[in-house]
């Protein structure tokens, strides 16, 4: 088989009488070049199956044609459709994705940062892991553009793209609510900023309707994604065990919330008519669990297809102002939360 | 800050009164350089923090650090599992990942390929999605070294990384068989190695234990992933339609069994005393469904962990002799086949 990455750039500029300059700015996709030269080179390079050299492309022009993606946990289906939307957006700009996982460790995140940065890539997505603002200032390069998902640094003055989290709170907490419930608690995340912002909506909703959120109605938890059941498991124990015991659980995602189910049903009670629970996620089996679960639909799709466009644009514009893009979520009501 | 980029072979070589040569063969892990130097060199490039530039450094010495890996749908579990325990192994050799998802369309899967190799790539890694030999074969480009994972072409001689999907097939069906099963359907994958294997093994069982498997009782389906609930629902309604309907189904993976049971229970029947029903994939969710599923076990994380080490082999030797590892599965029982 005779590869093509034989023929250079240098055999299409003598072929037309251009210069290799002018070839190479086709190439770029440069607009000084007329529409006719364009078309030309254009149409020579595809006769002799021209495969441009990535490598060389990239010392050449300072671009990588690669976009940096960080995720603290692949196996986690937010973030694995996330990744297959963006890699959408991105293949039809010829742009690939390199993919790293801190799998939450803020230590193998900062090494694969650098690991990234030193390989050189035109734009850095990632859902950081670090609990606070200082320790991500260090990663930056202060060349490769960055955008955060997922996860934000409010007083760090840099892109995000995340659900509306504290919509998410509000909305789950507004149906509880809704539904009769008065003493609502709430299994919540740590140290990131959806936990933060889905705790602050549940806290507004309870406040406006001047319902009380005891101390121990709210359980902070670690370990949310890969074995959330079994945190959520023990989470729901905690509050089971207490004097009064809530009516509702807004649980932080789906995982936690089916092991809030079986918790509660292990103690002999009934989900939804001792207790409603709703999670956040709206993942495909929550039809064909044993309650099946309501949810909070944060549109997964739509931020990686915003993502991706957004890290495009940076490209080509690295310097521009923060955008700040909030998708608002939806609420998805299934047999874990219908009224009495 | 300071980029530490800006420190170059050449400073450390002239701080050391060595070659740039003998620096640039320690940074490579070249064995002809003595231990003293070796760790001179080492040392300095410590103290200066020295970051290699990886697009550089892939031009000179031919190797990029980077693993291209195509997978047919990110979000389907198995992919994103594997996945995450491949850049596991590869991140402690300094070996980045390029993600790519064909979508299960052969095209896509083509120019994805196409892109890896112009890009540069020490190993590619694919579970492709084509639907025979011929259409692998021309992607090759003879110098990349590639590996096969999930599903296999048998008659290339490729190096492959797998589960036992024949052993898959067999222990399912005798599993159905064990608990009293006689007349059992297959919901079946289509123009995939794990698909025909799987089906083999059902086939295999079935003689083995002399009981016949009408034309009928095997469904081929197309869309086992993403949709796979609602490919089983509709699969499992052709085999109730059956004059004489099945009293078990082994179903090509979890999210078609949950179809399967969706539709049983839907048609008045029960699971499992009058259908059992099995899948395969061992979801994390199995045991929270109205009926808990049994399952066959592929050690997904195991064959990640296996597939990253042949990858880091074939960086080093790429000439070698197909290597073909299966990794054995196990029964995980639920209620979905107890015995009557």
């Amino acid at each position: 088989m005779m590869l093509a990455m034989a023929v250079r750039l240098k055999d299409i500029a003598r072929d037309l009488g251009v210069s290799v300059v002018t070839v190479s700015k086709v190439l770029r996709g440069n607009s000084d070049i007329g529409e006719e030269t364009r078309k030309r080179v254009l149409k020579r390079m595809k006769e002799l199956n021209y495969q441009p050299n990535m490598l060389a492309r990239g010392l050449a022009s300072g671009k990588t044609y690669t976009v940096g993606l960080v995720v603290p946990d692949l196996v986690h289906p937010f973030f694995a459709e996330f990744a297959k939307s963006l890699s959408g957006v991105l293949r039809k700009s010829h742009r690939a994705v390199i993919l790293a996982s801190s799998e939450e460790d803020p230590e193998i995140e900062r090494q694969e940062i650098r690991t990234l940065l030193r390989r050189g890539i035109d734009v850095l997505l990632i859902a950081s892991c670090q609990p606070n603002l200082r320790n991500f200032y260090e990663l930056g390069d202060e060349r490769t553009p960055y955008l955060l998902f997922d996860r934000n640094f409010p007083h760090l003055a840099a892109h995000f793209v995340g659900s509306n989290d504290l919509m998410v709170g509000e909305m789950a907490t507004n149906h509880l609510i809704g539904i009769g419930r008065k003493r609502i608690g709430h299994i919540a995340g740590r140290n990131t900023s959806p936990s933060y912002d889905r705790l602050r909506g549940f806290r507004d909703a309870m406040a406006e309707h001047r319902l009380p959120v005891p101390e121990d109605y709210v359980v902070v938890c670690d370990h949310m994604e890969e074995r959330g059941d079994k945190t959520g498991y023990e989470a729901m124990q905690k509050l089971l065990a207490l004097k009064e015991r809530p009516d509702a659980v807004f649980c932080y995602n789906d995982m936690t919330a089916i092991g809030a189910i079986a918790a509660t049903t292990a103690a002999g009670l009934r989900v939804p008519e001792d207790i409603a629970i709703i999670g956040c996620g709206n993942m495909p089996y929550n039809d064909y669990l044993k309650v099946p679960l309501s949810s909070i639909d944060h549109g997964t799709a739509e931020l990686g297809r915003i993502a991706g466009e957004l890290a495009l644009e940076l490209t080509s514009h690295p310097e521009q102002p923060p955008k700040n893009i909030l998708v608002p979520p939806t609420l998805v009501v299934r047999a874990s939360t219908l009224p009495r």
